[in-house]
C-alpha cells in the first residue's frame, strides 16, 4: 500500500480532542497504524508541533482518563505527527500545507471543521495545487441541512473528488454493535428466515438523549431533532434493519442496497402528516436526579416563540415487497428519561393459540446498541406450576456483548471509521445519493409539518415525548418498547 | 367432580416409597390433592394402616431429604390413607379391596406392581366385582416386551377399561421440561415458523445414564436399551419434537398428531440397518471417578456371552412433508460420561454467505431436559475488534429455567402425572396405538439387527459409545452436539 497522510483541519477543535486523536491513539496503541502515516494537524495558532502536542496530551487525557496514553506510548504516537499553525479560511496560508504533501503518497484530508468551511478548504486546496495527487476528503454530518444546501456542499465536493474518494461520516456506522446488525441479519439463517412482513409485525427504532441542546441553542434552534438525528443516524438505522440482503460486503453493495430503503420510504406528505409524526419540546423538568430548565429558558435561547421539536415520533412505512404493511416507528428526543438507541423487532402474534386467552404474545427481539450493547429475544415458557396445566410465562434470552466479548474496551466507532479511511474501504461511510434522498424526504415532511402547523407539543424533561407520541402508536394498537 | 380413590398395588414397592407417595405427599402439601381424595394402599404385610405409615414415613424420608414432611404435614396427608394388607396375586383376597371401594366414587387404581401382574390383579378385580363403579387404570412401562406381548398386556386392558379409563405412563411426559417443549414449539411463531426441512438441517436425542444396571441384570439383559429406553422415552421426545401443531390441548389432538409420527417413522430393515443402527455394551471403566465393572461383570451377570445393548445409536428418517430429508439421530446409553437428556435443533447453514470462509456457521438450539433445565440458541456476532473487517463469532442466548423459575423446586414428573390421572386429563399419557406402533417398528429394527448380524460393540465404561457411534453421524459430515 501507498504511504497515506492525514491532514486533519480543525486539529485543536472540540471533536479532534475529544474524538478524532484519541481514536488514532487507540489505533496506534493496538499497533493498527500503518508504521509509515503521517497526521498533519492544522490549527490556527501558530505554535511548534512539541507545543501543540503538549497541549492535546493534556485535552486528551481529560478525555480519555485510565485510558490516557502512557509516556512511552506517547512518544510513539508522537513520531507520526507534523503540525501547520495557519488560519485555513484564508487560500494565502495553503503554501505550508502543499509544503507537507507528497504526490507519491494518499493524501486524506479530514475536515474537522465548521460546515460552514467545507467549500472554502476544498476551493483553496484546489487553487493551492494541493489536490494534484490521489486524494480522499473525509467530512462529518451536517451534510447540509436540506435537500438544497446538501447538494450544494455534494456539488463542491464533486467538482474535486469522485465519489469514490469522498468519505461522508455518520458515527452510528462505526459502532460495533451497529455494524453487529449486518451480522445478526445475515449470519444468522434464524434470524434472516423471518425478516419480512410475513413474519414482523412492526419495528421501533428509539433513540433517546438525557442532555438537552447542550449550549448548542443557536445551531440546534435552527435544525431542531428530525434533522439533528433522524435525517442521518436514525435514517442510517432504518437503513441497516430494512435493507435487502447484500450480495457482498463490499461497499457499493451494501449502499446499494441502503438507497433502495431510503427511495422506498412513503412520503409522507399533507395528507398524512397528521397522523404519521408528533413533534415535541421539553419544558422544566428532571434529567438525572437535577432539575432542569425547559428549552425556551436553556442559556443562549434567542428565539423565546421558538417552536423548534427536541423529540420528534414518526410513524414510517418501507414501500416494498419485504416490507409491504409493516409500521416503522420511529423516536428520538432530547431530556427523556434515559440514554437509549435500541431497536424493537416486534413478531407477530400465533396464527393460532392452543393455550388460552391472554398466552398470545408474540416473540420480540430487542437491538440494544446503548447502553449494555446486546440482544434480547423474550420467548414464552411454561410455567413451571401444577396449579394450572398449561399457563404460559415469558422470559428473555440475553446476550451482552460486553460481557461476552473477551476483551476490556469496545472500539470506539473513530477507531473503525478512521482504519476504514486509511485502508480506503467506503462500506460504513454515507454515499451521496442516500444523503440526498433522505433529505429530500425529510423535506417534505418538514414542508407537510408546516402546512399543517404540526406545532411542538411540550413535554416535561425526564419524560418521552408529549403524550400524543403514545397516541401516535397506540392507536395502531401497539405501544413503545420503553 | 366426584369423589376420588386411589387405588395403590404394589403400596410398599420401591417405585412406591421413591416416586409415588412423595409425589402425592407433595401435591398435599401444596393444597392440590381433594380434600376427599382417599388412598388405598395395598400390599403383602398383614399389618395396621399406622404401622404401614410409620414404615413408609421412614423410606420416604430417606429419598426426599429436606423435602420430607414435617410432623403436621405428615398427619395432614395421613389422613388420606387406608391400607389392605393382601396378597394381591391371589382372587380370594380381593374381597378387602372390595369393602374399600364405593361405586358413588371414582376408582383409579394404580399398578405399582411387576408387569406379569397386571392382567391377573386385572382379572381379580372384574371376577370379585370390583370393577361395577366408574373405575380408572394407571399403569407404566414395561407394557409387553415386543408387540405381540404388548397386545396381549392391552387387549386384558381393553376386557375390562375403555382406552378413554387407560393411564399409560411414560413419566418422561410428566417432566416439565419436556411439557415445555410444547409451549416452546407452539407458542413461539419466532420457533414454531422455523421447524421444518426447509430451516432444519437435522434433529439430535441424547439420552445418557452414568448409571449401569443397578442389580437389574437378568431384566436388563432381556430387554437391553433399545426396548428400556428408545420404545419409550426417546420415542416420545421424537413424538414432541416431530409432531404437527395439534389443533387444541386436548388429550385426543395431541395422541392423534403423536400417533402420526410414530407411524410415520422410516422402516429400519434388513437392507438399512447396517447403516442406520450402532450397538455397543460398555466394558470396564469409569463413572463418576470411579473405576467400574463391564457389563459383563457386573453382580448377576448370568450370560457371559450376551450380546445385549447397553448403548444404541439410530438415525431415523420421518417420511412426512415437515420432515422430509431431516434425520433425526438418537443415542442413548448406560454408563456413559454424564446424565443428561438434551434435544438438539441444528438449523441449516446460510444459503449465501458474506463473512467470508469458515463464518457460516449454523444456528443450533439446544434443549436441555437434565441435568439444568433450560434452552441455549447459539448465534453469530460481529467479533468486536479492528482487526478483521468482519470476523464473526458464535455467542450462545441461555435460558436456565429453574433460574428462570421464581420457585424452589421444579415439581417432579409423578406429581403432574397423579394430578392428571385424578382430574381425568390423559393428555400426558400413551395411547395404545401410539404403544404398539412405536413396538412394530423397534421389533422390526430389532428383527433386522438379527438378521444382519448387528453386534453390540464394546465400549469403555465412561464413554460415549463405541467409534462406530460417531461414524454414523460423521459419515453424512455431522457431529453429535457433546
Amino acid at each position: 500500500m501507498t504511504g497515506v497522510d492525514l491532514i486533519i483541519f480543525g486539529a485543536s477543535g472540540d471533536l479532534s480532542a475529544r474524538k478524532l486523536f484519541p481514536a488514532l491513539f487507540q489505533l496506534d496503541r493496538a499497533e493498527l497504524l500503518p508504521d509509515d502515516l503521517r497526521i498533519t494537524a492544522i490549527a490556527r495558532d501558530k505554535v511548534a508541533v512539541d507545543v501543540f502536542l503538549d497541549g492535546l496530551r493534556l485535552r486528551m487525557g481529560h478525555y480519555m482518563g485510565g485510558e490516557a496514553p502512557t509516556d512511552s506510548e506517547w512518544r510513539h504516537y508522537s513520531r507520526h505527527f507534523q503540525y501547520v499553525g495557519a488560519d485555513f479560511s484564508d487560500g494565502k496560508n495553503y503554501g505550508a500545507v502543499r509544503e507537507t504533501l507528497d504526490d507519491t503518497r494518499i493524501s486524506l484530508f479530514y475536515l474537522a471543521t465548521p460546515p460552514s468551511l467545507f467549500a472554502p478548504i476544498c476551493n483553496n486546496l484546489a487553487e493551492q495545487t494541493c489536490l494534484t495527487g490521489d486524494c480522499r476528503i473525509v467530512l462529518e454530518k451536517p451534510i447540509g441541512e436540506c435537500l438544497d444546501s446538501s447538494k450544494e456542499v455534494n456539488e463542491t465536493l464533486a467538482k474535486y473528488f469522485s465519489e469514490r474518494s469522498i468519505y461522508r461520516i455518520d458515527h452510528y456506522l462505526g459502532k460495533e454493535t451497529v455494524q453487529n446488525l449486518l451480522a445478526l441479519r445475515f449470519a444468522n439463517r434464524f434470524i434472516n428466515s423471518q425478516w419480512d412482513a410475513n413474519c414482523i409485525d412492526h419495528v421501533q427504532i428509539s433513540v433517546g438523549e438525557v442532555v438537552g441542546i447542550e449550549g448548542r441553542w443557536s445551531y440546534y434552534d435552527r435544525v431542531g431533532q428530525l434533522r439533528d438525528m433522524v435525517q442521518n443516524h436514525l435514517m442510517q438505522l432504518l437503513c441497516l434493519v430494512a435493507m435487502e440482503p447484500p450480495n457482498s460486503l463490499e461497499a457499493e453493495s451494501i449502499r446499494d442496497e441502503k438507497v433502495k430503503i431510503v427511495k422506498a420510504l412513503r412520503r409522507i406528505d399533507v395528507n398524512t402528516v397528521s397522523e404519521c409524526v408528533v413533534k415535541g419540546q421539553y419544558t422544566q423538568g428532571w434529567a438525572a436526579g437535577a432539575a432542569v430548565p425547559g428549552y425556551l429558558d436553556e442559556a443562549g435561547c434567542e428565539q423565546p416563540q421558538s417552536d423548534t421539536e427536541t423529540f420528534i415520533a414518526i410513524k414510517a412505512h418501507v414501500d416494498n415487497w419485504r416490507w409491504a404493511g409493516v409500521p416503522f416507528y420511529l423516536r428520538t428526543g432530547k431530556r427523556v428519561p434515559e440514554k437509549v438507541t435500541e431497536i424493537i423487532i416486534q413478531y407477530k402474534e400465533l396464527p393460532h393459540n392452543i393455550f388460552g386467552d391472554g398466552t398470545n404474545i408474540p416473540n420480540k427481539l430487542i437491538i440494544r446498541l446503548q447502553p449494555r450493547e446486546g440482544i434480547e429475544l423474550t420467548m414464552a415458557s411454561k410455567r413451571q406450576t401444577l396449579r394450572e396445566k398449561f399457563s404460559l410465562q415469558n422470559h428473555t434470552l440475553d446476550l451482552d456483548f460486553r460481557e461476552a466479548a473477551d476483551m476490556q474496551r469496545i472500539p470506539d466507532a473513530y477507531e473503525r471509521l478512521f482504519l476504514d479511511a486509511i485502508n480506503g474501504d467506503q462500506s460504513l461511510f454515507v454515499g451521496r445519493e442516500e444523503i440526498e434522498e433522505s433529505w429530500r424526504w425529510c423535506d417534505e415532511l418538514i414542508a407537510a409539518c408546516g402546512q399543517q402547523n404540526i406545532a411542538s407539543k411540550p413535554y416535561h424533561a425526564g419524560s418521552w415525548g408529549p403524550s400524543t407520541a403514545e397516541l401516535l402508536i397506540e392507536k395502531d394498537g401497539r405501544s413503545w418498547h420503553v
